[in-house]
């Protein structure tokens, strides 16, 4: 018998060609991520593998750090992984990195923390460098408000109100480490969070909700009470996706950028 | 009689998708920057407008401050034509400025200096984001040896042997007053390079020799031989086009972000 052994890949993708990382049962004419990892996999191992990522991200997503993984027979080095595995995936998709880790190893459930991205290009001109990677809101935003907002979301609490709604989760309680709002040059604000995990479209809701702080719609001191509310009428909109980037995610804590508090 | 006013704009946009700035005689399944231009200008104000542009770019390549203009008796304010234009543009197409200006205003034939920038990605993994903008090249260059070489590139000279063979033109000299590298994280190579005037594919060329340069391939201090040679032959390669933007053109040299010497 053929010896197994579980590979962890890093993935960077630009998602705006992918109907999303996870394979569709109902297929569009939009291939998924997981499609064209799983075609590249079997091209160069003749193996039909089963992948698992750490985080399913929608249509539209892109990733610099997604981690997937996969049980193979393939003895190809995990150095030479990432070369061969580029030269059959198309040019959005790239697998940075490539290692052999213990077979009980799940990007999934052994993630303990993420780093998400959200870019909000503030200008009434669209960029066409950026548009597919930002969303563009027209009218000058009060960055110093969505600041102080954004700290408010720092924390353990029932993010209930930030979730959308018919998600089967049971447990809605998650701890945000970080939140912060950046502002680069070429009219960009960068959102920066990161926490130990994060309901269904949350990082959308928390964007759509500091650009309404931004547009004065919602007034930052509320933030605590709106969250409270668990209410998702009480939050923002979401945000589109196009915006969204996972950058990161952590399986020691020794990894974490931060101290934990 | 309807009076005419002279409009430029100031375009920016992803080449990535279109078959270059000017229209074909024999057209490709692609079209061309001008194509969309002149049938966005044609929606708004009815007219079939002649274009005439700053710098012709060839397929794929980019540009964040190309100029245009076009005679047009219509009588929409300044101030407004951006966002009508850019309602009717894809969104890799924008038009960041519009200002009437004198009537003999001539986006090529006035231009007194011109910056483009040419990125290249130096790294073995190829990057989803950064692929459409920049030329991958795997082995790592020796970068100092490329910012001397780009040196030798500053001054008034013959760059008959950095230009594409066949090119029309009879007088090859041309001024370069600026001509650097510059690292920037995530294995970026910016090189900037600002002139009173580019031959067919110059940049290119220029960018093709200083990679042959980070290679070991030629000497930087060759660069001057190389030159003085006005030999194609002795250049390196043509680098492809999607590393290639126009950033700016100057109509005045007050506009210029640095003194001449």
């Amino acid at each position: 018998m053929t010896e197994k052994r579980r590979v962890k890949f890093i993935v960077s993708y630009d998602g705006t060609s992918y109907h999303g990382f996870q394979t569709q049962e109902d297929p569009t004419n939009l291939p998924t991520i997981q499609d064209e990892l799983m075609r590249a996999i079997q091209v160069l191992t003749g193996e039909e593998v089963k992948i698992t990522c750490a985080g399913r991200t929608d249509a539209g997503v892109h990733a610099r750090g997604q981690v997937v993984d996969f049980l193979t027979t393939s003895r190809i080095p995990d150095e030479k992984f990432p070369l061969a595995m580029n030269s059959l995936l198309p040019k959005d998709i790239a697998v940075v990195k490539a290692e052999t880790v213990a077979e009980d190893f799940h990007s999934r459930f052994g993630a303990l923390g993420k780093h998400y991205r959200y870019s909000i290009y503030n200008h009434r001109i669209h960029s066409p460098f950026h548009h597919r990677y930002s969303y563009q809101v027209y009218p000058p935003l009060h960055v110093a408000a969505m600041q102080e907002a954004a700290g408010y979301f720092v924390g353990t609490h029932d993010f209930r109100g930030f979730c959308a709604t018919g998600s089967p989760v049971k447990d809605f309680v998650r701890t945000i480490w970080h939140c912060t709002l950046t502002v680069t040059e070429e009219n960009l604000l960068l959102m920066d969070v990161m926490g130990d995990g994060f309901l269904y479209n949350m990082v959308r809701i928390i964007t759509g909700t500091l650009v309404d702080v931004g547009k004065g719609k919602i007034a930052p001191e509320s933030i605590p009470q709106i969250i409270a509310s668990r209410d998702r009428t009480q939050a923002g909109t979401t945000a589109p996706p196009q915006g969204l980037a996972l950058l990161e995610v952590w399986y020691n804590p020794l990894d974490f950028p931060f101290n934990l508090p």
